[in-house]
């Protein structure tokens, strides 16, 4: 029930010592334009220290370990930013990395592997078992498996004299439950759930943190969370770029797979089956123009899909989750928006509803919007907000990427930030017979122009589930 | 039930023709200081129509029209902005203005004052009863009587053909139930209700108007508003000057029926007897140092009184009324804490409580103290607030003047900001008793250091009523 | 708000010394069959000591008191009922009876009743002004008017030294809003509210009441009692006999003045007005068949009313009320329907919704239908009701007759289980709209077999409004 | 979420072909007395066709199959119904019996039962791994272990070709936390969850089990359970006797584990510790009577123990546990009291709370303690009750006894009624520290009379806890 134990509890484990941190896949996009950045940028802020970190690239391609550097430098630090005191940084950090050789099925370079580990934190003067080592798979999830067997046998920290093995994979984990399932399994079989740290959809994971610290840390929200006071809740992502040269790749998953899913996370207790009648997919155009995307393509990049939960406090508040690249705008938000006043004696209703917004992006802000008395003397109404912008409120607080903190989770051992087997699993349950449909053609992708709201169904949709949209109303960012 | 109802209605009574607008104790201090310049503004504004209006000042001192409006001139416009453009209207506006002079209890003075309102009004040929006449009382209340008496006798409009007449009063309306019901027989057998127009202490009816819009026409306020959610309230009125040369008139009355009394009128239905041991007075330091007041004066310049409602919804929740001179700062406000998160997960009781606060002074603003997730990634909360500061969300909005609007909505004949015989009666009924006990001396005023807080006992009345305040926060004002 | 205290002041009144009641109207079917046999009980029961009380007889007729005794003996008792030590009771009750004849609307009679009033009140050795007057008008309301006239003119308590004047009427007040204003303004300015006892439909009144209790009595009520738990609100009052031999009165009236207005005395705030596609109005078949009814008769004898209240608690749930003659059953109940359970773990839908029940006729009982465990060890539920029948927990306890205890408490000076008059102007305001329609015959009855539910449609209109009736659920009577 | 839904999944299983139930401790008290009466109530009902049953008796014992059934033979019928028809019936059931003598730890004995279990099987031709064999423990904890691994090594039906292995054990399951968590995992190794069924203090069960169905199938619970409205709930089991004999083996354990331990299966979640001074403890007088307990006992004959849950719904509220032997009556009920009415304008107060209580003991029963109006025309309150006594409304049904229904859901293989392993361990992680205090005696019970309401002391926690008692409030049991 104490959110924060946890974290006290991790702290019993190793936190100092020899750390050795294996990027696999270290000559792909993924390694030199996140990862590496990433590490830079935590070595910078000094979560790195040089008298205990390592780190070793890992991929198939040959080359020196100057070659990698060389690779990957441009992506440390952007070139406006490059101060002496930045190249400085850069080339230090630089001096920390190694590089190794080998396929990701076979025991030759990953023993490999081991030894060049070893042999550093045999420098270390570490006692064996007391090393710390983290591996981040960047890499498709086809080869997760063989890679998870080859560390299993072959890289492991030696025993659990309070050092530790800690496995970092990104999604997509899966296409539908079955596959998702045989994934976990195969991986499962090798390592336990507290070594293995599934990168989510970050944002999502974000939103819905701030709303449980929202509901359960204010006395005001006690008695109007339920079915009695909730008229609907909208969780949005939208993007305002396409699928921008990864056509191919996205083509294979789609928005539902891509964003939706990972919305759930928290949500996914009695969630009834989902109704084609409450989806709306769309395709924008231009999608199809990808030379990697077939041109028969069904594959939503936009996506509206209403759930509903089947308990005593939910039923009959639809949950509605919106997704949409090529879209107008960029958002990230949760909106719930209340029923209107019973008996309105002040006839607010042609006002709008209360609505309680948290937006992570484009700038957070946490804002709720409410009809108040006119400023003055007239005893009329206008709806207004009362507002928290972060920007605002905390200039100079600086929030860091979200690939930098959760590296600096999986060391601490953190994992709340990451998504549990049994969360994949039951959001896989709920989506896999609607993607089942859309892949087999069942359910179509809707066409809309690239820069507009999407599919104008959408929106009708939404009207149909109870969101009534405040017209004329304006929200105007406070000034700084 | 519908608010807006009753200026509909009141729309239908005669809205133009000829407006006499009389002030009574036209020489005195309240005329000079508040009312003239009161009607000059809405004269700029255009709210009083040359062509409609002329205003009578009434007095017992002799002197010519001329020497009226230099008397007043002065406090019609401050010289600093004395530009070409306002002289012209202030010597417009005096053109309106004429003189008469007469005792306030005999007959002669008020025929020839309604001789001259008829003047007036034959030339403005409107026909005979649709003419509005408005009385201004800008007078000590022992004479209400008898200058009623004399406009009901000498003065009124002719016939209820669509014109009519109003009285403005001003507060004290007596000292203790008994003589405030005697004051309302008085008056009320000369007029009824709707002639009667009461000005209350403006800030506590703007302060509870603008509760009960947020409280009605807000979805999100219907399930907190009650036992099981608020802990306390707070209606708080706080003045960082003294007496300043009204001691001896404030002596007689002291800040119970200055200030508090006023801000029950809403909230009046079913309050239990003030117990002694629920109520703090002061007296700062210096108070008896004005000549009119007497050395033995008990009279309370600082109060702090809880009062109980014994209701369904308000039962064992404390409403703290506060109100203090010559204190540390001045403030205006109500401030509801709600109760403590139960089975709180996020430890956030030592962050403090949420609150809904709505100032009036310094400067208007709305917030609500909550418990957010700090920025970033950490899993850690804070307390901050959702805000709406007025001046920053409506700029340019130009806040009238109290004077102004009420003087408006008397020629509208809007009764909606003036307080009801019936609701003066109950907050009477409410506070007499105590008041008879503070009379007696059998309750004390704690003497208390000018500029302080008042006295501590106060805050140790607070926190035993549950009031918990919250340390180590600072309300960061929005920059602008 | 402490409904004891009203009579606790009305002890303060003059509770004994010399009562006169006057029944006048003496010589028809009301005084005969209700009035003089209440009288009698109330003597039997000690109430009415033969020491303090007389009973004077007003009427027309030109009759003896002897002929008047012989009219009503019959009524007194019934014959089965005769025994030696009934009919000892009887004659001593005759004994202070005393019959006066005269006119309505002239002095003359009303000088004489009070001659003879005052000479009884002068062998008692009452001191003017102590003694208690109860005028009983058993007469149509159209005499209302002269006949209070004459009583003010004549007949008054002589002063206000502790005794009393007061006056019973009877429904109907009046045809519509009107009518019923005129006549309240007719006997309002010769009596004021305190004197006036108007006699409602007991039964909707007793219901009500036993409402008020359920409600505010029971802690565990306090959170159901709003739009988000209960469905809809039925009153029902059925009767399974028609008009038999009064369809001449009855169709001035119709059933809505007879029965339903008066049920809403309590209810009757912020409600919305009645639409027609919310009413469903029948005349049974067979009605005309009095000679007295015109055959063109568009009088209702059933109606089905949907209100709806416009308040903050209320909206959406409809007030249903039902009432009917020549239906297959007689039943007064008050029906509060639950909405379904959210979430519904064990499928409890099928077996029907909570209902709370209060009943008054054919027998007082109380229940609520619930859903409980089966008994026994397999768990599966079934549909079943806590039940308080007053029969069988309060055995031996005997309910008084309405009448008697209206004029005991008409005695005592208690007038909350009669009509006020802003009740009655509220109440008909709803309804005059509705009943001018139906009169003007734009709202048509619909014809319905005698011994019925009344018509179809009103159970399709429930329908509509959302009442589910459970399907397959006996109640079983718990057994004496 | 349907509890329905285990049921049906059960179904797929085998639900019939050979069945053979193996009571191991065969000789002893509890086979004789509760094991084999069960088997034979079930066998009459047609729950144990004698085509498809056998019945194996175990025991270390040497003696025939006819000395055993003379042995049980008493027991499966009261002499008193000793007809004709019953003895016919026990003799046929007698046939199904076969003894088998062996050691609870050797594989000989257990290898003897197999051969035998499996040359009935063979008989019945059925397919190997499609029996069913059900294995009953009627023994002492201490042997639960080594019975289990000789079943497990020698005794398994052969495959899953949809038979099973199922196993009945009896509690006590441990002495605290650690000996539970040893005994569970002793058997864990050998048995899955699914095949183990451990029979609980079935009275608890039941009643916990009525209170979720009244709780989640009724509407009008639904806002009523939670800390706004409930002050505090009592879960009370009272005997009228003593240990009576079993006292050596009852001072083992005492009353905490004996009962009050049970009842907490259903709501363990988020229990803060148990204060010392929260709880209360009693041995009764003349407990030390019986010569098996030792002088010296601290044994708790009587407990009276505070839970308090710490989370957004139950903070504040606490959770009365009762349980003792030798008091003045026998009950097993839950007693949930709710607060106080706020703004009491009925003046309730003095005539008592609204309760619901579910019984169980001395007769099934359901009520709702509530305030109503007196019958008739006083307007005054009375406590009353709305009632569902179950004899009364379910005449004729006959509840089985828990043995019966519990063989029979093992044979069905319907856990629900049943412990799971990890509500046993919840359990016990929140008694053991207070009964280790009690054994290490810093601890003390009070001694109290036998047949009175146990110490005083208990009664003044519930009434520190805020329990309040109604006073002169007699039920009134419906007659019948």
């Amino acid at each position: 029930n104490d959110l924060f134990t946890d974290k006290e509890d991790s702290d019993s484990s190793l936190a100092s010592g020899s750390l050795s941190i294996i990027v696999l896949g270290a000559s792909g996009d993924l390694a030199k334009k996140k990862t590496f950045p990433a590490l830079f940028n935590l070595y910078r802020q000094g979560f790195l220290p040089p008298s205990e970190v390592h780190i070793f690239g890992y991929a198939r391609s040959k080359m020196t370990d100057d070659e990698l550097k060389d690779r990957i430098r441009g992506y440390l630090s952007p070139s406006k930013n490059a101060t002496p005191e930045v190249s400085k940084d850069v080339s230090n950090f630089l001096d920390l990395v190694k590089y190794v050789s080998g396929s990701y099925d076979s025991d030759e370079g990953f023993q490999l592997l081991d030894k060049e580990i070893y042999k550093y934190e045999y420098e270390m003067n570490r006692q064996e078992g007391m090393s710390r080592r983290l591996f981040y798979l960047a890499l498709p999830p086809s080869v997760y498996p063989s890679v998870c067997r080859m560390i299993k046998l072959n890289c492991m920290n030696k025993s659990d004299n309070g050092g530790w093995t800690r496995i970092v994979v990104e999604k997509p984990f899966g296409k539908d439950l079955e596959s998702a399932e045989q994934l976990s399994s195969q991986i499962g079989e090798l390592f336990n759930e507290s070594q293995i740290y599934r990168i989510d959809h970050y944002l999502g994971k974000e939103l819905v943190q701030n709303m449980l610290v929202m509901r359960f840390a204010n006395r005001f929200f006690l008695p109007l969370w339920n079915r009695d006071n909730i008229d609907n809740v909208q969780i949005v992502f939208r993007e305002d770029f396409g699928t921008e040269g990864r056509g191919g790749y996205f083509d294979q998953y789609g928005i539902i797979r891509d964003i939706i899913q990972n919305h759930l996370l928290q949500v996914l207790q009695a969630v009834n089956p989902i109704k084609d009648e409450e989806v709306v997919l769309g395709q924008y155009e231009g999608y199809k123009d990808d030379p990697m995307v077939p041109q028969t393509s069904n594959t939503p990049t936009f996506a509206t899909v209403i759930l509903r939960i089947h308990n005593e406090r939910w039923e009959g508040v639809p949950f509605i989750l919106k997704a949409g690249k090529a879209l107008n705008s960029r958002k990230a938000e949760i909106r719930v928006q209340f029923k209107d006043v019973p008996g309105d004696i002040f006839k607010c209703k042609k006002q709008g509803r209360n609505e309680f917004v948290m937006r992570l992006q484009p700038s957070e802000a946490i804002y709720m919007k409410l009809t108040v008395k006119q400023p003055g003397l007239e005893m009329s109404t206008v709806q207004s907000e009362l507002d928290l912008s972060y920007k605002q409120r905390y200039q100079g607080v600086v929030i860091p990427e979200a690939y930098e903190r959760l590296i600096l989770d999986t060391i601490r051992g953190d994992q709340q930030h990451f998504v549990r087997r049994d969360e994949l699993k039951a959001a896989w349950e709920i989506f896999t017979p609607l993607l089942h449909r859309i892949d087999r053609g069942s359910l179509k992708s809707l066409p809309y122009k690239a820069g507009t709201r999407g599919p104008a169904e959408a929106d009708a949709l939404l009207e149909k589930a109870g969101y009534t949209q405040t017209h004329g109303y304006i929200w105007v960012p406070p000034s700084l």
